[in-house]
């Protein structure tokens, strides 16, 4: 069982294939928020602040953390900007963190200002990403985000995805570095673009758990890209996807409909021990029809109760 | 690719796993509907026409049509029951039907009135079923939904039951019936009586669909019995067993968001071409951020517009 292991100095969460799925929260991030990028180059870090509490009250196991404001120069502005705010968000919350950023320098000034083990975010399997990405990976001893794309871009045959992310997690093991600590985003496209994005991902999921055994991730709202009722859209990807065998997603916590979808994923996939979060959550929609002391429905209950339509076992001697 | 064909004498619904997901519509059905039985035993059927007409309204592909009033003989009163019952659905709506009930002489009488080629539900792996049901299928050229238990009951183990749908599959090849007439329920238990109950009808399902070949369906809703919010658990369901293979479901379709979900996940699996039946069930909700001149967002605009969290292709020179 392959096992990804993230963690703040009071908490760890594991990524996995018997895991609840694993909600990334993805507000800190400045990129297409220019408010919120102008806010943190002014020093401003309220809306930085409220996002974190909103992303955990919401649901979030990790919060991904990106400082990357538009710049001149982002290798001499990112890092002391990253630094900060992950030093303010874990100040704040105690989930653990994914550094996120396309700056070398940042990542490593955030790395070395992070308590815990936090995951990285990310390297590509491209040749200077991985010669930047992976000495630093294997020295801070964490988990890395893996993209499937490398130089010639993202290929539009899954097969392709699939095999660049061999090529990341062998080039990692050539570091030392073991494939519980990749975790493979295959890339999803918008479905409104290409209507086969969905079924890659679904492959590529699949195969990515069957045939190399790594966790996976992906920035789900993508795929709904351009299309009306998008939450209706992300809401189906999240389940399919976990059917699928993905096991972490960076998304907005803060949407009820998706957050709601993933928990009742976790419920199928048996992830939910008692569906314990899922009364938890839907406490107030108590329509549940029967419960005995647990506050579940009993096997023998449900296999009486239940209604089978058509009725064939009420009525077995009918025929 | 197993295309199981169901008719009405104006409308054919290609049941298939590069098809739409067929959505058979429950409510046609006296089970557990008390009200309802003794309107239909009194020769009400005001019910049962406002059911047909709402069930195609809201997007049912099929209708599931059931006559099983609680009755001293069945085998007596409920075939001239089904037969009216069916002949007043098919003067009111243009879907093709699902012929529903245990008692072989009112299947029979069913199909007697029916036009067009309707499903038939259902036979099971029991002996005497088999005997029965089979037969009938031949003779009138029809498909049959074909529920995994036999004898001994409901196996746990989704091996067993798959056994069961593949001694089925052979013995309706025994009578010259096909492999795509043959739509096989896995049976799908409640997740809150046992948790392994998604896993093991996702893990069924694929099996079905790839070793034995054969389409498939289920009552959808008997995964949720006995929780809270259950509509929330059937809108996750639904598409984690379409992602998996699933391509029919008997179930409500006037609950909104099973249907949205069922919708989202036709886009999702690529059925659903150019989003055309999404963009017409969600205009109201237009948050599509870009269109060209079919409506849909393009290629190209979806690349380099869409929001890639982390901004690595905006950003890729800086690192």
């Amino acid at each position: 069982m392959t096992h990804t292991i993230v963690a703040s100095v009071t908490r760890t969460v594991t990524i996995g294939f018997d895991q609840p799925f694993c909600v990334i929260g993805e507000r800190i991030n400045p990129t297409g928020r220019k408010k919120l990028a102008a806010e943190m180059v002014a020093g401003d870090f309220s809306t930085v602040e409220a996002d974190a509490l909103a992303q955990v009250a919401a649901g979030a196991n990790l919060l991904d953390v990106n400082a990357g404001v538009t710049a001149v120069d982002p290798n001499q502005s990112e890092p002391p900007l990253l630094a900060m705010t992950i030093e303010l968000v874990q100040s704040l919350v105690s989930v653990p963190l994914c550094i996120d950023s396309s700056v070398p320098a940042a990542l490593e000034a955030g790395l070395e200002v992070c308590k815990g083990r936090p995951l990285v975010n990310s390297v590509t399997g491209e040749e200077d990403r991985l010669e930047a990405i992976l000495p630093l990976i294997k020295k801070y001893d964490v988990p890395v985000v893996a993209i499937s794309n490398d130089e010639t871009g993202i290929s539009e045959d899954p097969d392709v995805r699939f095999e660049v992310a061999r090529k990341i997690v062998e080039r990692a093991a050539d570091y030392g570095i073991k494939r519980e600590d990749i975790v493979v985003d295959p890339l999803v496209m918008p479905i409104g673009a290409m209507g086969t994005a969905g079924r890659q991902v679904f492959h590529l999921v699949r195969r990515l758990r069957e045939d190399l055994k790594v966790n996976t991730t992906c920035g789900a709202s993508n795929v709904s890209f351009g299309l009306p009722n998008r939450h209706g859209i992300n809401a189906a990807f999240l389940p399919m996807a976990i059917a699928s065998g993905m096991t972490s997603a960076i998304m907005n916590p803060c949407r009820p409909q998706e957050m709601e979808a993933v928990r009742a994923a976790n419920v199928l996939m048996g992830t939910d021990a008692n569906c314990a979060d899922w009364i938890r959550h839907n406490r107030d929609t108590a329509t549940a029809t029967m419960v005995n002391g647990s506050g579940m429905p009993s096997a023998s209950a449900a296999g009486s109760g239940a209604r089978r339509r058509g009725g064939r076992e009420a009525r077995r001697g009918a025929g």
